[in-house]
């Protein structure tokens, strides 16, 4: 019997059969990413019910040298979660601890534990009258837990922030099996080094996340959502900051390539373009309000009105409905599934300063199309937050082994190209383990010493995530 | 000659004379805090012109092991600057670093060096059309390095957080000479562990702070400053809940019990109540808006009038202008020099849940006059963050040694209460000196096994502000 095997009989027997996994079909599922690009083994998922069950487990796979891989909804997109291939860790999965401990409009708080679903979240904190604002595709299956380890962006982080900014404090096992309880949710808290903020975006790699209070918001009284066309990035930006000096509710900024759009229309059933006019570039724009009697409709069709005027835009359309408004998002939610279905495409989650983004979109793809003829370079996303999606499809040169052939080389391009605007060649998805070794590459010498001592000085024994984000 | 003099002279050697500071006038005013509580001593005070200097300076204590203490306006209430007594250490002043490297209305971002006076940062952001919100008693002499390293809070936390919400990245020497160049001012990077975030609050024990990016916030179109009386603390939270879910232009929500302010009255020359009626309690309230349609005093007027009418506040007066406006908070401003002036004080500078800060001002000072009669306890502050300044007066037991004698037994007290509640004993002074003690005593040992082990990896020597924060 292998220390890990013995963990979890031990774990077994100390919490019951549902907080040892071992049944070969349900592990299976829980041992690769959702994406099928990364495949890992473990012996079984351990899977505590309480803060204290996961501190015991926590000491046990210290006390056997055993590594954890903690694991919340399992849709990351860069391998953080899916355990090595040896099988020599077992996988730490929250999804049992689901409870929302408390929530509190007048608190403008909710505590939700580790696993509970994002969407479970979204409902919860509605029917108290609030919002919680953060969003993002898989909102249906991840978790609050990895959301927080993942310091996950999504669409709504241009009024909001990531979920650093969502988040008042952390309950978390460290690796020597100690809890940080950091859920006070104390407003001014000056008591030396911010270990909530170390924890937001470590993946798990400095303990694992057990509950997470969260700031709420006033709910959503009405929405604006628009569908813009221009001839530019550079007039996008332009557009982004014309609304930014006349309105505080713009709350999604979302640019999307007329390529890409031609893309969905052609792969995505039900799909139509919301513009009658051609144009090289879209903005997907959504404004809301709080305020029962501010007309934001009405506000955001005059802003346009001018922007159109000022030759900042070339048309727009706003939503009629929420049907439409919801088949506009729907067409950019689309993107990457219609690029798939065109042929094998690249991935790369790019920021840069927001005001170098327009330049750098277009210097990049023009690069990069350059020096591999035939691909094709196309970003989209949120452009408001300086971070797009930066996809390079095959185009002509789909052969079977492009992402390992040509494809290392055109991240490596890529890479480079953020390193030399200023930028983070992970803006929202983390490093995990698909990013390590371009981080090591070209992350600052003195960040990666001190990631490393930081990661060390908490994890002597290594045992938390290893071989994500720092080795 | 000592290594810490040997230190002194290789910088200025490399650096000149402006950089290693050595004629006891010159030096003298810097070795104690500006209340006279704490006294230092040392050799001399580096002065770098650049973070390469800096970086320089910090390499070559590191291989001399001579500890620094970073120092900016030297404006801490913790003696957090101030060197140790037996002159071992020196001290490293950022005041030379004080450019102002860009400034942008466009990209809502400053890039300030660490000596930069606050009130220096606010002028030049009005130039730009803009504001920098943070703002505190001090603002004429603490620097931007020193109200990062502190994590400060002031009085407009409420609606904009403290600098860690501000801050958009650091750059900083680290212990080992390195510098970490966080400043690009990227909205999302998801390159690993925040090292920006864990400097924030970090009082220079894990390297010091040479430049800072902030962010800016439109400027204030026209604001309205209230005075507001009510029976409780309660009723004062009532208020504040019934203003938030009304407008969210809410900045300052100070509450002045009647005590405070009959002691102003009392010790400041040309102070006068605002309201004719007498209240048990007072708040001072300021809105503001960045939109010059909105008639803010108009708004606040008429929710003032409804909050009357609910029973929430007994009297209320809107400042006619800005005039009266500065009055109103000169009364609050003036606070903790009227306590000076009636006699000894004792300042706890405490937070507990917002929902539970008025229960706790009325237990907690019930609690401290009961155990030590003729003690008089006044809590005062930001409410709305939950933070008060807890402050004991000596009342009949001036007697001269009372700090040290029963001043102390009081601050046990009165942070054993704090705990009990949920609360910190540092709310927005930080640890310093002054408190590493009681965080010792009080602190969660999970945390502090924790920042001991930060401490220790990026600190092994030992040479950046020992003896304060954590040992």
């Amino acid at each position: 019997m292998s220390d890990a095997q013995r963990l979890i009989e031990d774990v077994r027997s100390r919490f019951g059969p549902k907080a040892a996994i071992t049944d070969p079909s349900d592990v299976e599922p829980w041992l690769n990413d959702w994406r099928g690009r990364f495949h890992g083994n473990a012996a079984g998922i351990l899977s505590p019910s309480s803060t204290e069950e996961a501190a015991e487990i926590v000491r046990l796979a210290g006390e056997s040298r055993v590594a954890l891989v903690p694991q919340g909804g399992n849709t990351g997109m860069v391998g953080g979660a899916t355990p090595p291939a040896d099988g020599s860790a077992v996988i730490l999965s929250m999804r049992r601890m689901n409870r929302i401990r408390s929530i509190s409009a007048e608190n403008r708080l909710a505590v939700a534990e580790a696993g509970v679903i994002l969407e479970e979240l979204h409902h919860r904190a509605n029917g108290v009258g609030m919002r919680f604002p953060l969003t993002l595709g898989s909102r249906g299956s991840c978790t609050i837990g990895g959301l927080t380890s993942t310091n996950a962006g999504g669409t709504q982080v241009l009024k909001f922030g990531t979920m650093r900014s969502l988040v008042a404090g952390v309950e978390a096992v460290l690796p020597d099996g100690s809890v940080h309880d950091g859920l006070s949710g104390l407003k001014k808290d000056n008591r030396g080094y911010s270990l909530d903020q170390l924890l937001i975006g470590a993946e798990g790699t400095l303990g694992v996340i057990t509950a997470v209070a969260l700031r709420l918001v006033p709910a959503v009284a009405s929405r604006a959502v628009a569908w813009v066309g221009t001839e530019s990035p550079m007039k996008a930006l332009d557009l982004l900051r014309f609304l930014e000096g006349r309105t505080s509710s713009i709350e999604g900024f979302e640019l999307v390539p007329d390529d890409c759009l031609q893309l969905v229309l052609k792969h995505i059933p039900g799909t139509r373009a919301p513009l009658e006019s051609n144009q090289a570039w879209h903005l997907l724009i959504e404004a809301t309000t709080s305020d029962p009697a501010t007309d934001i409709a009405a506000d955001i069709e005059r802003m346009l009105g001018e922007a159109l005027e000022h030759g900042i835009i070339g048309d727009a359309v706003l939503a009629s409905n929420e049907g439409q408004a919801d088949a506009f998002w729907r067409i950019r939610d689309s993107i990457s599934e219609a690029e798939r279905a065109e042929g094998p495409t690249l991935a790369h989650d790019i920021s840069v300063p927001v005001a170098a983004m327009p330049r750098f979109i277009v210097d990049a793809s023009a690069e990069v199309e350059r020096a591999f003829p035939g691909v094709i370079a196309s970003a989209f996303g949120h452009l408001g937050d300086g971070n797009v999606h930066f996809h390079v499809r095959a185009g002509t040169h789909a052969a079977p082994d492009w992402y390992a052939s040509e494809g290392g080389r055109i991240t490596h391009v890529v890479d480079d190209l953020v390193v030399a605007a200023g930028g983070s060649i992970s803006a929202e998805h983390g490093i995990g383990q698909m990013k390590i070794d371009e981080l090591e590459r070209l992350g600052p010498p003195a960040k990666l010493h001190a990631l490393r001592a930081i990661k060390h000085a908490l994890d002597p024994l290594g045992i938390m995530n290893p071989g994500k984000l720092v080795r």
